[in-house]
């Protein structure tokens, strides 16, 4: 007989409070009643899903405003999660309060700095709030009701302001609305394998990976030659130390290709000629 | 009669408290005795340099282990403030306490996060301690000679130990000896016109520049042909999101080249024709 697989009841781990950037990513992701498990620090995302306790896990790749979550590059090459999909948000920050709470009271505001810092022509209009800075977005509105907060506010998303029965006073208030996070989506390789993707024939496709050069002049020029010369276009490049190599580099590509794809594949055996090391990261549909 | 040009006197801002890694790279730039003005945001280093407070900026660019300071390639687009010396300082991180305090009474250690972390395998080896996170590595042996400490320690650079007067109770803790700095050297554009550097015939060149591309295909391989069909060097490429364009970028580039070199001229117009922005920040001679 044959003994029937377990499946394991999906459970979404992200970086942040209930209520963070991230868990709209899940949403967007997974779907709106995706349970989730919200844990302190980016290792411990990395870590949960390849402990098996999470079975996805959602993070933070890049910002257009404050670029590249370089930490979670290193953490891509640290394990072995692939990447299955992608996704933009918008990042819109609301001013939240309790309710009750009207905006000529508050005196106080309490945010990620990264938040505040994004909201400057906001304070600058209301030259009476103080900002202050606090550890996590979602965290600040938790914090709010925790404390039953009747003179601050907190910046969030409108997810943190849902969850923690907190009210929006004002929408919209960050300085510059491109601002967008760009999340991934990282399985186990297993449930990769056992779960490709699934697209229609017009979808564009991403294939991220990672490779070294041979420390010889040219060798960056040359390794994307290999793309180049086959029509293969790069959406981004990202470099990293080199850890014990000082002043070497680690490079990370998303080309605007299916990995699966013949003329990727022959780019890519092109590209293993002339790298010291590559590793394909993930291959799945490009985010709207 | 012809009025002598009043000469300011030397001083270079840096960011963090006396005795910081910058104020060591001060020092290896501008001679032992250079005054120093610290400060406390990048910034500020910045706007005190553009502004005439201070003669000279040293600024941290990459860290072998943690990578680029991003922060300062975006403040070196925002300012006009020329590159005219880079150095690479050798991180050694130094376990200090106060005169008098032995390593048995030590509990609590201060430093900053990313120093604390650089020294794990120690934490490991002495489980007793408990690290606390600070805001600077000179501040925290500031801090432990305000607060007169008898049972911490801070980690921090053997200058830090000099200027407030304590000891080293151990020298080199850090986990990986390949922890390198490299800084910038900043001036205002006419002291750098009128100081050319001066270096041998023999000396190795480098050259800072940033490009963005247009949006087209192959667009970064076609701007690195530029400097590739004509031998000149890669030490380094950054990228950064363009502001108001998401998910396009800004690109940095380290030439092992000197701009006034006629190659490199020609290279420099050649990416001029493909770039939709192009500047050169500036060409110094190689760091050791």
């Amino acid at each position: 007989m044959r003994r029937r697989a377990k499946t394991q009841p999906e459970l979404a781990a992200f970086q942040g409070e209930l209520g963070a950037f991230s868990q709209e990513a899940a949403r967007r992701l997974l779907g709106e009643e995706v349970p989730v498990l919200p844990l302190p620090r980016f290792e411990d995302i990395f870590k949960s899903l390849a402990e098996g306790r999470a079975t996805a896990a959602v993070v933070p790749i890049e910002n257009t405003l404050a670029g590249s979550v370089h930490q979670n590059y290193d953490l891509l090459l640290e394990h072995d999660l692939p990447i299955v999909a992608e996704t933009n948000v918008r990042i819109v920050h609301n001013l939240i309060a309790l309710p009750g709470v009207p905006f000529s009271k508050i005196r106080r505001v309490y945010s990620h700095p990264v938040a505040l810092n994004q909201c400057l022509n906001f304070f600058t209009r209301h030259p009476q709030f103080e900002k202050v800075p606090f550890y996590d977005t979602a965290g600040s509105v938790k914090m709010l009701a925790e404390e039953k907060m009747t003179d601050a506010a907190a910046i969030a998303s409108a997810v943190a302001a849902d969850i923690y029965g907190a009210r929006i006073l004002r929408r919209s208030i960050e300085d510059d609305r491109r601002n967008f996070t760009r999340f991934f989506l990282l399985r186990r390789p297993e449930y990769a394998r056992k779960h490709p993707v699934q697209a229609d024939a017009k979808q564009q496709w991403k294939t991220s990976l990672v490779f070294t050069t041979r420390n010889v002049p040219g060798a960056l020029f040359r390794s994307l030659s290999a793309f180049a010369l086959r029509d293969v276009n790069l959406a981004k490049i990202e470099s990293r130390p080199l850890r014990g190599r000082p002043w070497e580099y680690l490079f990370y590509l998303d080309l605007l290709a299916r990995a699966d794809d013949p003329v990727t594949q022959n780019a890519l055996r092109h590209l293993a000629e002339l790298a010291d090391f590559l590793r394909v990261l993930g291959s799945y549909p490009k985010g709207d």
